[in-house]
């Protein structure tokens, strides 16, 4: 471990999603992993790490609403990065099992209820228990050591507990994908193919003001790529806007769009502009 | 059980979070429950069931997104309500339960995580295991059981179960709430006081197109309560927008509007109107 790297905080155990997300971020980084979400947000207020990465979209393990509520409440960090991964269920028992002698299933009940088509076939061969688990890397490590127990989880968990692979690819939906994002106390640099993630509320129940504030995108040739509206914790029907566009904060166009915008808002937080994660 | 009655597919078991929004939605229907959220909606296709009501904001028991996309892809429903429940969680136990005798804590993994400040401080005064399990009120039936053992649940699971309530409104975040929608063939007649969901998709990659769409409904005097925006399964980058607004399909200014929105969309789809959900 050399002096200069940074720790970066992530959801564990070795072997989860959230693992993967931050190898693919940084392998370099000194990785700290966490139990929970809101523990991954308070290690970074408390400057215990100096960078964390959480799952904002399409999550397996835990809520994703938790953690873009965790980010709004932390008026300091920046989004600095985004990373998009690959969500692959695989089934993995010790070293040796034979497909049609496990006799119980165990994960993380999401991961577990998005393979139900691949597990009801299966119990079509032979009578299935289940048991859910924290997380689907702890249930790989458990299955393991448990003869006659399978579990769902990762490739990655499969090679760090020595698995054996029974069936791969085995998720209901195929293409699923989670979207990570990196936060720090500042944003990133401009690099000419970049995002910036924004969050404002408009005028209480006047029809339009919401129309008024998106429109400053599109006259300025700013592409949205993503919208949505959470209810704000002040009063019930306010709701937080949150958006995703292409673009730098600080390119002439973005500039001048995001100075409209908060003209318009009643209240605007730039979340950060930062690199469009593209697949390697 | 009368002739008259339809039956109404929830998730279970009784004592979760969906039974206590299908008694809420109505309390005469004769509830059948499921076993997991894929499986509500297969009956209700299936023609097993005749309404089912479904989590989509804000859920504790599984993904949200997973029913959101399930209602998409079955072009023939309709929402014909919706249910706004307060989430509120209880640590319960056997009758005659001390909270200092309690030694391990099980629920869903989503429940104890949203329960973590109560939990970190009465582990400074004892010892804690946690548990996981596949749903709240399993968890309560388990618990009551189990000496020494308390669950995560709703109040009505501490009833069904005949458990003792060790404390109450435990969950971080008080004011939770989630909403669920009840799906049909039809959708509903209009009450006066009504809200209307559509969907639809504008034109990959022009800035604006979307602006373009959401403009309709101010010029009509609509004002938008919710607008999310979902990654279409055919085209990467390619975004299916939901759209919850105030009054219903068949007043004179919706109508127009929904013309004039579906005139600009690449894909539109009506999912219903049906009556505004009030607090009684």
């Amino acid at each position: 471990m050399g002096p200069d790297r940074y720790k970066l905080g992530f959801l564990g155990p070795p072997g989860s999603f959230g693992e993967q997300a931050a190898l693919r971020y940084d392998p370099n980084a000194t990785r700290v992993p966490f139990d929970n979400h809101a523990e991954v947000l308070k290690a970074l207020v408390a400057d215990q790490v100096e960078r964390v990465i959480l799952p904002v979209e399409n999550s397996l393990e835990g809520s994703v609403m938790e953690n873009i509520d965790g980010i709004l409440r932390e008026e300091n960090l920046s989004i600095c990065a985004e990373v998009v991964l690959p969500v692959e269920h695989f089934l993995i028992a010790a070293q040796g099992t034979d497909l049609r002698h496990v006799k119980v299933v165990m994960s993380h009940p999401q991961a577990l209820g998005q393979c139900r088509a691949f597990l009801d076939e299966l119990e079509q061969e032979q009578p299935l228990q289940y048991e859910p688990a924290f997380s689907t890397a702890g249930a790989v490590a458990e299955a393991v050591r448990t003869p006659g127990t399978a579990a769902i989880g990762s490739r990655r968990a499969a090679e760090l507990y020595n698995g054996h692979i029974l069936a791969a690819n085995i998720a209901d939906v195929r293409n699923n994908k989670t979207r990570f994002v990196v936060l720090d106390q500042t944003d990133a640099e401009p690099t000419g193919d970049d995002k910036t993630s924004i969050a404002f509320t408009t005028e209480h129940d006047r029809p339009g003001s919401l129309i008024e504030v998106l429109s400053e995108l599109p006259k300025h040739g700013i592409n949205l790529t993503k919208i949505e509206s959470r209810p704000s914790r002040q009063e019930l029907g306010v709701y937080v806007f949150l958006i995703d566009f292409q673009g730098h904060r600080l390119d002439a166009e973005v500039g001048e769009a995001l100075e409209a915008v908060e003209g318009h808002a009643s209240y605007f937080r730039l979340l950060g502009s930062y690199p469009r994660f593209v697949e390697r």
